[in-house]
């Protein structure tokens, strides 16, 4: 087992990352505070993993919610289930949530924890790729508006991450996939080291090689933990965490929750954003393409929906979370490794980026 | 103008106190830090005061976003129409939420502060007695669920308290005696010699007297910001400041939310936690009936809906956020003067209390 640690003053929390700890008692019951806990999950996690959890925490009265599975379903009235469910068997504010999912599942039950009583513990339990790469640790939490993605929600950081890796043998291809292109952004963004090592271990990775997964998913949670102990709330370096996201939200907005993967999205947004770098004159186009080249070899989808040219792409942007005065700031590379926030560009350069020809990039890189 | 200062450290703000303040932009510019403003009201305030805030406001991009009046409104679809107004009009997390109103208004609209893009700043401008004196100061925010009052929600603290004590004269007599069981509350918890005060200048209160108004509120929010600047998030004494709630809370939710008054239940239930004090032996008869006393002099009803019985108190404080581990926890009088929370007591004596005679009581006292 490897053990990471977020250093967040009293909002500390370890992050744990080893195949089998699902059925490691010693990770959860440190945090757990009260009698009560309550598993969060969906119905394609349930038959997987919920008993293996419930054995684990024999003792404790626990409250199974199962709700159904998808981005689709990141919306109140499912968030409305867990608080249901919590009123129902009478958990009071001492209880502790569990959430055991994907990124959704986890973003809800941080969300549900933040907000139950105004306030209550939870642990994270991903068990997908991405979720175990950025979305478990770090404490955003929220739900989707019909207007904007993650519109809602809350800065809330959780009592422990546990990350059993043998929970990816269940996980389809193309969600492994998605996850990929989020572990691929902290090589972009921040350490052109790892980026070299996944041109290396990318078919370790896609063939679920134990040792290439752990050590990928510790140096993810690594770079993340570092950004988030520097910015907890996101008021500067933390949003470079969100390269390929404006785009990829767009895409996610203009098709509607869950017809792309989330993963998926954020793999064609980083292309843009690669593709805008090269055209700004801050990376060449050997790096554009070598950066391209990781993402295709990943299994991600390069090419935004035909259906979306540069006015549907701008009119979703403008409500991204990081407009700030009407300004659309974007994640951009300086370099390979290193990743910048700004506003700062030609509004041409965009216009172009928007209508560059991702089919042939992906093909000649 | 009376100034407090909160003391929460980088969450410290102040509270203004004074008539006329809604036309003083200097109590409202310094707390705004970007140029987009929402100020959240509802349909009875927003004819009385709505206008005169938006000119103090001029030079601001401000949306108005009128809710409807009540607390039975204190629920997700009203905040949803908050946030729907803020994603339709562009707010950014720049932004800054107003909330122009009585309790409702500022429980919701700080609850949308707190999730809209995780989090923007909120200038809390009550316009009741009881919103004045007791929930617009001290960052607890929310909505109702169907099981329960308050039951989502967050800790969360706003940039600055504006209280125009000239709006009181557009408030019904009703709700100036509802927000008199706040402000009697503070004398009983932790203040005797305002409770003096308030036996003396009861009667000049309820008619409004400018300056014993400004008196009892600046003394209230003083009471309350001790407490607050104590114990922000509940884990100790701030509990006493919810003296009464829990009998009270019981009663709004049987009643369904609006029936009683949240200051009416709070007065019902506050005879209920003297006399329960008294039968405990803390406090003496000639004690609970000077509170009884004062609390009728206030306007307010002190006698529990004629259909609730033991029980139906008893299934609706099951789920009172003061639970713990399955022990219903009271807030009751050691003296006048001094409120602890306490789940020692014998379990006949709360019985004794729901079953008391109320109407007996407040004719005697």
């Amino acid at each position: 087992m490897r053990t990471l640690h977020v250093d967040l003053g009293e909002r500390s929390y370890p992050i744990f990352i080893g195949g089998g700890l699902l059925d490691r008692a010693e990770c959860f019951t440190p945090y757990i505070a009260g009698r009560q806990v309550a598993v969060v999950t969906n119905e394609t996690v349930a038959p997987l993993y919920l008993q293996r959890l419930l054995d684990t925490l024999a003792g404790y009265r626990v409250t199974p919610i199962v709700l159904p599975d998808g981005e689709a379903f990141k919306n109140w009235e499912t968030l409305q289930r867990i608080f249901d469910g919590l009123l129902e068997a009478r958990h009071d504010r001492r209880t502790t949530l569990i959430a055991l999912g994907g990124g959704v599942i986890g973003d809800m039950t941080g969300f549900a924890a933040a907000c139950y009583q105004r306030g209550v513990d939870f642990i994270q339990v991903p068990t997908t790729l991405l979720s175990q790469v950025d979305s478990s640790v770090g404490g955003k939490t929220g739900i989707n508006h019909s207007l904007g993605k993650n519109m809602i929600g809350a800065f809330y950081q959780p009592k422990a991450v546990v990350i059993d890796t043998a929970t990816l043998a269940t996980l389809p291809a193309r969600e492994l996939s998605a996850g990929l292109a989020e572990v691929i952004k902290y090589g972009l963004i921040c350490d052109e080291p790892f980026l070299a090592w996944l041109e290396q271990h990318i078919d370790a990775l896609r063939g679920l090689d134990a040792e290439a997964i752990s050590e990928a998913v510790e140096r993810s949670c690594a770079a993340k933990a570092r950004v988030v102990n520097a910015d907890e709330r996101e008021s500067g370096v933390r949003a470079t965490l969100n390269l390929g996201h404006t785009f990829g939200h767009a895409i996610e907005t203009e098709m509607g929750y869950g017809a792309w993967l989330h993963g998926e999205a954020v793999g064609a947004g980083t292309a843009m954003a690669l593709e805008m770098s090269q055209r700004l004159g801050w990376i060449d186009a050997p790096a554009r393409d070598r950066g391209i080249r990781l993402l295709a070899r990943a299994g991600l989808p390069l090419v935004p929906p035909a259906q979306m040219g540069p006015e549907e792409f701008l009119r979703h942007m403008a409500v991204d979370k990081k407009v700030l005065d009407g300004q659309l700031r974007l994640v951009l590379l300086r370099r390979l490794g290193e990743a910048v926030v700004t506003a700062e560009y030609p509004r041409e350069v965009l216009d172009a980026t928007l209508r560059a020809d991702y089919a042939a990039l992906a093909r000649q890189a």
